[in-house]
């Protein structure tokens, strides 16, 4: 009879706190880091980050993937995957961390900060009186868990805060749209964009030229959902021309950003290296342990991504 | 018989505003924008920020001087002021703005944003593993309006927060200390530090070479109070010597900082230019409104200052 384990893959993330923090919930579990992974006849359920192509065809038993992340773009149409269920994890760890850069991204520009940091580096001191949060229109695209919190953070915080999303939506403070024309209408109105729709093949190049051109003159972007939501050149011309005057980008359509990419050299963007939010193993063991509860009674995981539309 | 008019005085703030919001409040009020005071002796109310020297002597009959904002500390030990009452603005505007100020900069140090920053400028992919909030301390010294509002705040992100007052205090989500000890603990403990004590004799200089050193070595330091809280000369040779990381800086010893100022130079500091919070007036003039009937009627207006406090 084959075993009952686990296999865990990622580059950035620390496998020995994930075994530590799974066996705390399912003390049986045997979890197993790759490349240590044993007899692949073993291996039921997969816990991964962008594992390399053809990582999964050995593991003829596999019933569960797990996505260690919210955004499953990297494990939709590969070849090596059986018809299994995948989940993605969904902590409220993953929820505060990604409010918590949003808040910061937003407040930036809200305070003028980018002002003071040129003044800064003349050596002058430049006034600039603030402006009440209210004022400051605030578009969130995408309102499932990570935007969804974000945008209600930001409401929280007295930003006047619009949404957009596929089905519609009821969020305390938040105006919330869809359809084209909703998308339309929320890049019309806001100030600053926050970008937090997944990548499909739906989404791919949402804010291209034509999208961007509809934000008003001097408009800030915030992408921290996946580089290939935005046409990088269609930006780049769009932040040299004044058109949109900040951004700041978490994801890229090549990550590591390649050196010498335009991106590096403009004064007008602030660049983090894909990590607006990770998952923190003590928080998010909880859910993986209960997918792999249900799994094993023959229930659907926690937090299903559905194959067909991609996220 | 005098009249019963107030006076408005301030270089920075819009008196137009003011006196809008004010007489919607109390449409019988004679607001007069200095310098058009008309007849002096008609002035009962003052309504000031920063006034020059002598402001006061001129208005006989002066009952009630409202402090444009939070800080009296340029009000108290003035020779013009007769012994009139004295009261603070509170409104939450000013709350609110005053947080969205101590999150973002507290949020820019927890997600290592000056590490990229300095990456973005080299051209390079600098990747750094972000910390789940609550593994960051944040020292908030000052419990009062501003500084429970931002205490709070933080605590509700998910920071780790301690704080620091003259009296005890009970704020949810807030290990609060009082005394010499306790600001040498909540130093102590602290990854980031925010100074939010009001500008008195017994807090100048509070921060000076020895309790900087009391701050762990990378420790950083948001002051939004007044600049002669902190010992500019100390702070300086700390940030250059790393045993502090950062610092953003808000407000400054002399202001607008001088042009050549060392603080100028240094890429571990953020300046912005007294920025912090202000007073909008639509929100606040219910507050002014109100201590003016209260002094008609012969009684304490709100937010009284306490003179021999001196806040
Ligand atoms: N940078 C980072 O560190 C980082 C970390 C974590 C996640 N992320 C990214 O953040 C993304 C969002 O995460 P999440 O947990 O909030 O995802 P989610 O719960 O799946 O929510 C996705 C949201 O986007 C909307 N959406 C999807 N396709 C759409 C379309 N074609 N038109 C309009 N709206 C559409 C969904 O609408 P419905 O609500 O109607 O379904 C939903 O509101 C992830 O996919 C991932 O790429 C980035
Ligand atoms: N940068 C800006 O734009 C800006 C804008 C507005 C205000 N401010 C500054 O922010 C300061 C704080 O405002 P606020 O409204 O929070 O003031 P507040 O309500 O008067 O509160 C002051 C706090 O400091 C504490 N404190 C005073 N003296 C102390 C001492 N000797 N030792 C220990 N604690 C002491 C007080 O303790 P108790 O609670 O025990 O009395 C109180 O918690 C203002 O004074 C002003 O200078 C700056």
């Amino acid at each position: 009879m084959s075993g009952d384990a686990l296999v865990f893959y990622s580059a950035v993330d620390d496998g020995q706190a994930w075994q530590a923090a799974l066996n705390a919930e399912l003390p049986e579990l045997d979890v197993r880091i790759d490349p240590d992974v044993g007899d692949p006849a073993d291996i039921r359920y997969a816990l991964v980050w962008t594992p390399p192509a053809g990582f999964f065809a050995r593991f003829p038993n596999l019933q569960l993937v797990v996505n260690l992340g919210a955004g499953v773009d990297s494990l939709m149409r590969r070849e090596d995957l059986l018809p299994v269920k995948f989940a993605r994890l969904n902590d409220p760890g993953m929820e505060a961390m990604m409010a918590s850069y949003v808040i910061f991204a937003v407040t930036r520009y809200a305070r003028d900060i980018p002002v003071f940091e040129r003044a800064k580096r003349r050596g002058e001191w430049d006034y600039v009186h603030p402006r009440p949060l209210y004022e400051i229109k605030v578009g969130v695209l995408g309102l499932g868990e990570l935007g969804a919190a974000s945008a209600k953070a930001l409401a929280g915080m007295g930003y006047t805060v619009s949404g957009w999303s596929r089905s519609p939506k009821d969020i305390a403070g938040v105006t919330a749209f869809t359809g084209r024309e909703g998308l339309e209408h929320v890049l019309g109105e806001s100030e600053i964009v926050v970008c937090l729709v997944p990548l499909t093949p739906e989404t791919h190049h949402l804010l291209g030229a034509a999208e961007l051109a509809l934000m008003p003159r001097g408009a800030k972007l915030v992408n921290v959902s996946r580089g290939p939501l935005v046409d990088e050149v269609a930006l780049v011309e769009a932040l040299r021309s004044g058109h949109l005057a900040e951004a700041t980008l978490d994801v890229f359509e090549t990550e590591p950003l390649p050196k010498g990419h335009p991106l590096w050299t403009l004064d007008n963007v602030l660049i983090t290296p894909h990590v607006a939010s990770i998952t923190v193993p003590a928080l998010a063991a909880r859910d993986v342990a209960e997918s792999i509860r249900r799994v094993r009674q023959g229930l659907p995981p926690l937090h299903e991504v559905d194959p067909r539309r991609g996220y």
